[in-house]
């Protein structure tokens, strides 16, 4: 078999064959296929595609590149979840003890944040003393005592994937669907899941623009589940505006955590429940989702996924006093306030903005090699639909260093777009794809 | 600048600017850029093409990667002809004295051969002495002197070139119209040519199968001619079938002397006729390719094209009693008719098996390392259209090893169509495109 002229199958649109496709897995990982000819591969896949038994073959062939992790000790079906990304999301701080509240165990790695938006495992840095990297027998162990667990991905998981990730990112080849779907995928299923609820967000802060491009996406990421063996749900989710009001490391935390106790914004709490009603399905915990958010709210209520959540930071060496005493979160120095200029109502929040501030006051990485610092942020004040009268604040900046304060400042009032006329809501949940989508 | 954004640009199918397509030449030339983006920019090229101004562009950057071959101090318009490659094309050999005994001079730079086409240089060094390395300024001064001069190519000439046409090679990239016609004309600009005649091949022996996609490359050539300020005319001409009768290196210099002394085959006599009416043409030393065919065959007829030869061979230190001795050059020790095997007409021979065949023998390259032993080959006997008998000689095998005889044997005769029907006759010359056929 040789590379050459699995390039030119593909470039002249033939479907490759599963041997092909393990052997360029293979031996791009092991070195022995160059960069030059992965790329040319992956140029031709995206304008020929890849049909969904070749994903999953793809998929497969990734998953099964490194390490894998065993989570047989513990007992029930193992559920992922994984998000698309998002400006806000912090999602999983409250979803993975809300689940593990309702008896579901919850053994999820989780990864560092680049770009715009944030990563799970920051945020759950900015508490004093949590520990992310645990051994593969201390995470499963704590599963099984605590019932949750969320560390940093270690060992050596998928490690075709990050090579060819690498490769896309810069040879212009990342937006490719086929080869979003099979690195996400590829990750799921090599990190132990035996069922996946998968949160799509479409909108200005998400990968995918649109809600069609969204459910393109996810359509492809279930037909590779149900191709893999791995029961999967995706929910298309709004992401034309940041999730709740807080961004930024410790900010989002603390939120998080007024969620877990029953307050928090309207649409991360919604989120949560929904996200949680497919995990509880797939896990045979309920017969439904409607079911499954009925019984997380009352979790969420009778503060029993906030006890979850002290639990899980106690174990994972954390203070866990941070569940009822946020103010011993990170807080950063400054506070400064943007208020609105003129009347109206917010039509638009330009939300990979958003993430962008953020970044600029130093909550994110441009490059892996960034430090950041979890204690600055942006709180929104107003979100979509909400009415504004001039000066009225539209969101406070936390930082801790004026250096690109001005330009950061600018942004976050150009990210709002204001209109005289009340416009339309906006769902958080625009749709739900599970097997039955999918055609043969 | 950034190279991600040039690959992103073309791949979503706008127009590189020129600055764009000289930054990604020189970067790549110079090592900055790497494989692996010139490999996805490459594939982006094959899927979304380039446009005329675009593939000009692409030819003057990669025209001017390194040396240029300085002519100025030869008088007169240096005219130089390319082919694009074909079996028992000797074409070069006859073509440059006859041209050069019309006071036109030829200043030639010439090809080994790769894979199952032969290349001039080799050719020529299979005459006892002949030296095809000339340092420039006795290829000028031999120019000057004797009319002509044929050398292989020296310095660092379209390093650009060879850089990408290695990467096109192992990432199924070659057959891109713009990447081929880029790659052609780029070397005749840096080799000197003020203006140039194509040969552009078209059937089973060449690398265009087709009539229509050699009138497609010579139509890119002739464009970026015009572009690039250098008069350009394509002829498009038969490769269905060996040209003449010999193939392999002294093989075909044998038959170059028997045309260059006015016999030799009808085929090879009338393509040099024809390529080299044009080349007068293009020098301004004829009216029209009719005048300039009759004073080339006035030349042939009266041994003046032949007494040049032997005038080129003596000046880089060649046997100049080749010309008149031809069993002076190196003859394979054994020889082997092949036969048919029923009566019939000859409607097809299999052009890229008989150039195989060369190959096996022992007369071309699989690799750049191999070695070729110029007195091996293959003599053909019938051509399109000829009558067979059974019995009769179809192809004689020179040989000096007998490794590979048998398989040579089956490979000749199988590539050898015979019908019961008269075929129809294959014209040699299928058209010329010029400037005026090009659209702008």
């Amino acid at each position: 078999m040789r590379m050459y002229d699995i390039i030119l199958k593909k470039r002249q649109g033939f479907e490759l064959a599963t041997e092909e496709i393990n052997f360029f897995v293979r031996g791009y990982t092991a070195g022995e296929i160059p960069d030059y000819q992965a790329a040319a591969l992956l140029m031709a896949i995206f304008f020929q595609g890849l049909n969904t038994r070749e994903t999953a073959d793809l998929t497969l062939a990734m998953a099964g590149s490194g390490d894998r992790v065993d989570l047989s000790g513990i007992p029930g079906c193992k559920v992922d979840k994984h998000s698309t990304g998002g400006v806000g999301d912090k999602t999983t701080l409250v979803l993975a003890p809300l689940v593990a509240a309702a008896g579901v165990p919850v053994a999820k790695m989780s990864g560092r944040g680049l770009g715009h938006t944030g990563g799970t495992v920051d945020k759950l840095e900015s508490i004093p003393g949590f520990k992310v990297t645990l051994a593969p027998e201390d995470f499963v162990r704590q599963v099984r005592e605590v019932g949750v667990a969320v560390v940093a991905q270690t060992g050596n998981l998928v490690p075709a994937d990050k090579k060819l990730y690498a490769l896309r990112d810069v040879t212009a080849t990342v937006d490719s669907i086929p080869l979003i779907a099979s690195s996400v995928m590829s990750k799921k299923i090599a990190a132990g899941a035996e069922a996946i609820v998968l949160d799509v967000k479409a909108g200005s802060g998400a990968f995918m623009r649109t809600v069609e491009e969204a459910c393109t996406l996810a359509r492809a990421m279930v037909a590779i589940g149900r191709q893999a063996g791995r029961k999967t749900v995706a929910v298309i989710t709004d992401m034309d505006q940041p999730l709740g009001f807080a961004v930024g490391n410790a900010l989002e935390v603390r939120e998080a955590i007024e969620t877990l106790s029953g307050r928090g914004p309207s649409d991360l709490k919604e989120l949560c429940l929904v996200l949680g009603g497919h995990m509880l399905v797939l896990a045979g915990a309920v017969k439904d989702v409607a079911e499954g958010v009925d019984r997380l709210s009352g979790l969420l209520e009778r503060g029993r996924a906030l006890d979850k959540f002290r639990e899980m930071v106690k174990a994972q060496g954390g203070d866990p006093r941070v569940a009822d005493e946020p103010h011993l979160l990170p807080e950063a120095s400054y506070r400064e306030q943007v208020k609105a200029e003129t009347d109206g109502y917010v039509a638009g929040i330009h939300t990979e903005r958003v993430g962008r501030v953020a970044m600029l006051l130093g909550a994110g990485r441009k490059t892996k090699e960034d430090t950041i610092d979890p204690s600055v942020g942006i709180v929104l004040h107003k979100k979509l639909g909400d009415r504004v009268r001039t000066g009225d604040v539209l969101a406070t900046l936390h930082f801790n260093s004026a250096e690109n304060l001005s330009a950061a400042r600018q942004l976050i009032a150009g990210a709002f777009t204001l209109t005289s006329s009340v416009p339309g809501v906006k769902k958080l949940v625009h749709g739900v794809i599970d097997e039955n989508d999918i055609m043969d």
